[in-house]
């Protein structure tokens, strides 16, 4: 029941990439799990990925052949997380890489991996590698929407953005894909984000890019605070549109185009959240006037991450004394409680150290009673000021949780 | 229902200590909701509060008053937390302790005042001081029982503890009660603990118990990671048991006292631990082999706000990859993920970075369906350890949380 998500309706294909689906049967069945994305020869890539620090065995490969070589194809895996499977998890890893490197004519360290699933349990190398032919034999340009479901776990809805700009003469386009029912579900772990543009681009400007990009959605998001052991966010470079290629000292060239990478993110991002797990409610938290921006994401996650917040989003309950104590509670240097303000979309709840004189129940209510709702925190400390993405804490989400596997 | 979990069968009085309790109706109706303690003049005392910046009215008053003189009295409300209230609050925290100072004939700085229950909404301040009367009348040194249901809010089970010590020629009581649902609960905020001895302990002794029973107890203890805006711990020492008065310097005494405190006052914050809100399962949480006790705790930390850890327990499901991921993202300088173990009560689950080979599913279910679990990481790291205590997260963490004030 994701919050106002439908499946994207357009994603326009990127020049130089193309994509194949395919069944490998490794936990449903059924249904596709296997993708393939093949970049032109001369693409280039950027790419972030988890910092938990038992990272997937995938990540290592991933990190690993990206500092060897640029990469020519991506192969992903729903399903199977390939992850706490010691050597043998790195070993099934690279022989992926080494299958579709045969199927594609390139080096195995062209090849980056990707897995999304149970965590602890052996990839189940012998399938994936028999149905790579599959993917192989259907590498389409209009590939994209297929890519989405197949990368799909607890996911309930597809997961795609696309843009288009025009630079000088040529039209440039930017599509993505993501996965994800939870910043943090380690389990099913978790967040994977391919974006693939056809624009020329030199190295250090496409990793400006996905750096500008991530911190902007990403890094943005939670639903319950943890931090998976496969996320990966992609970014491709194909160079096929024929603009001149776009570095850093080209500022307007480059700007147009991170504005362009880290709409589709947060787009992505923000579909993430609304498809969280149980979610009923998307919620924007805002945290204006703070001495650094620091200071404004501690309350902001500190907010987010609260489960009686969460639980009291869920219940359309106007419970401001728990947002109250979440701002307390957050570990900043300086907090003037008696300077502060808290507001529900426009209604001010909360200054001066006591509830709004103007604020009633009924209003506070009212506002909750919707799907979408931004919490702002005024702190009256400074300029700064930080804007993340949450959703609530449902029923839904304990069962969701609790059932998975038992 | 509370984990293993029963009302204090025995709860020795403290010579000095008379308890009063009734009912005010501040919120609950038919129930008692005020307590009020006296203590023998001369009695020594030291408390601990809430780190919440939005701490309570009378937790400032309660501060402000300790600062002043030694407390002749506690006036302690269930119902209403009287925070988030501003002026009108810490007004409302001064009368109550002027009222109760009339009729013990003491000064209103030697009352010390504390509240828990729903934030945001004025004291009933008429109707508490109105209802004193009835709490002074009743003083008793047998009071104690009646006065751990007199602080309850959504505790389903009062929560107490004793211990009796022998002193040189004297017996020495320590005796205290708790309420709390939750360690973060700041709606129904939260967590108040009134500990009393009949020891003579001088001032900074008693700060010295005070410390290291807070310490091991209540700060060794998480429901949902939350700090409320309410928290207090208080320690009264009356000096009516005749032992020479027990200092820092003398080792012997100091330890067996201090001892006997940290023992109740673990009973206790275990007993909030066993009623939290919607708890199944009581998990002790130990992390061994670390490099500094901080480590190990942030660890410990890191797992037991896991949401997807806590519904793993509820569901009674050993997914150990959701405890890996935990361990993964903790905020700690170094972590050899190939040289630590996890275990399962004494079933080694996980070591050398992978699941270890004698492990089955089955052996791991049988553990996990227990109410009382054990959960140890050892880091293979160093010398220093930690243990905290938590529970699960169920459908009733949601239910009772989402649908309070609806």
């Amino acid at each position: 029941m994701a919050v106002n998500l439908s499946p994207p309706s357009v994603l326009h294909p990127v020049a130089g990439v193309r994509i194949g689906t395919c069944a490998a049967g490794l936990r449903y069945s059924g249904r596709p799990d296997l993708v393939v994305f093949e970049a032109a020869p001369g693409s280039e890539a950027a790419a972030v990925f988890t910092r938990n620090r038992f990272c997937a065995a995938p990540v290592s490969v991933a990190r690993d052949h990206l500092a060897q070589s640029l990469p020519r194809a991506l192969v992903i895996n729903a399903g199977n997380a390939n992850a706490g499977t010691g050597d043998a998890g790195i070993a099934d890893a690279r022989a992926c890489c080494e299958a579709l490197a045969r199927h594609l004519d390139c080096t195995p360290a062209q090849v980056l991996p990707f897995s999304t699933g149970v965590v602890g349990e052996p990839l189940p190398v012998e399938r994936l590698v028999n149905a790579l032919s599959g993917c192989a034999d259907r590498l389409d340009e209009n590939g994209w929407l297929d890519a989405a479901h197949g990368i799909m776990t607890t996911d309930t809805v597809a997961k795609g953005a696309s843009r288009r700009l025009v630079l000088g003469s040529r039209e440039i386009t930017v599509t993505g894909i993501a996965k994800g029912a939870g910043m943090i579900c380690p389990d099913m772990a978790t967040m994977l984000a391919f974006v693939a543009t056809d624009a020329d681009v030199d190295r250090r400007a496409l990793r400006a890019c996905i750096s500008q990009a991530v911190e902007r959605s990403f890094n943005r998001i939670t639903v319950d605070g943890d931090t998976s052991t496969n996320d990966a966010f992609v970014l491709l470079a194909t160079g096929k549109a024929g603009n001149p290629c776009i570095t850093t000292a080209d500022e307007e060239a480059f700007t147009l185009l991170a504005e362009a990478v880290t709409a589709v993110a947060i787009e992505l991002a923000q579909a993430v959240v609304r498809d969280a797990e149980g979610a009923t409610k998307f919620i924007t938290i805002e945290v204006v006037e703070g001495a650094s921006e620091k200071d404004c994401l501690e309350i902001a996650y500190t907010i987010a991450h609260s489960p009686l917040v969460k639980t009291a989003f869920f219940a359309s309950d106007p419970n401001w004394g728990r947002i109250l104590a979440a701002v307390g509670r957050a570990r900043i240097a300086k907090l003037d409680v008696n300077a502060l303000s808290i507001y529900l979309d426009e209604l001010r709840v909360f200054s001066r150290g006591v509830r709004d004189p103007g604020y009633t129940e009924e209003m506070g209510q009212a506002i909750m009673r919707k799907p979408e709702i931004t919490l702002r925190v005024a702190l009256a400390a400074g300029k700064h000021s930080a804007r993340i993405w949450t959703c609530d804490l449902s029923h839904d989400y304990v069962r969701i949780n609790a059932e998975y596997r038992s």
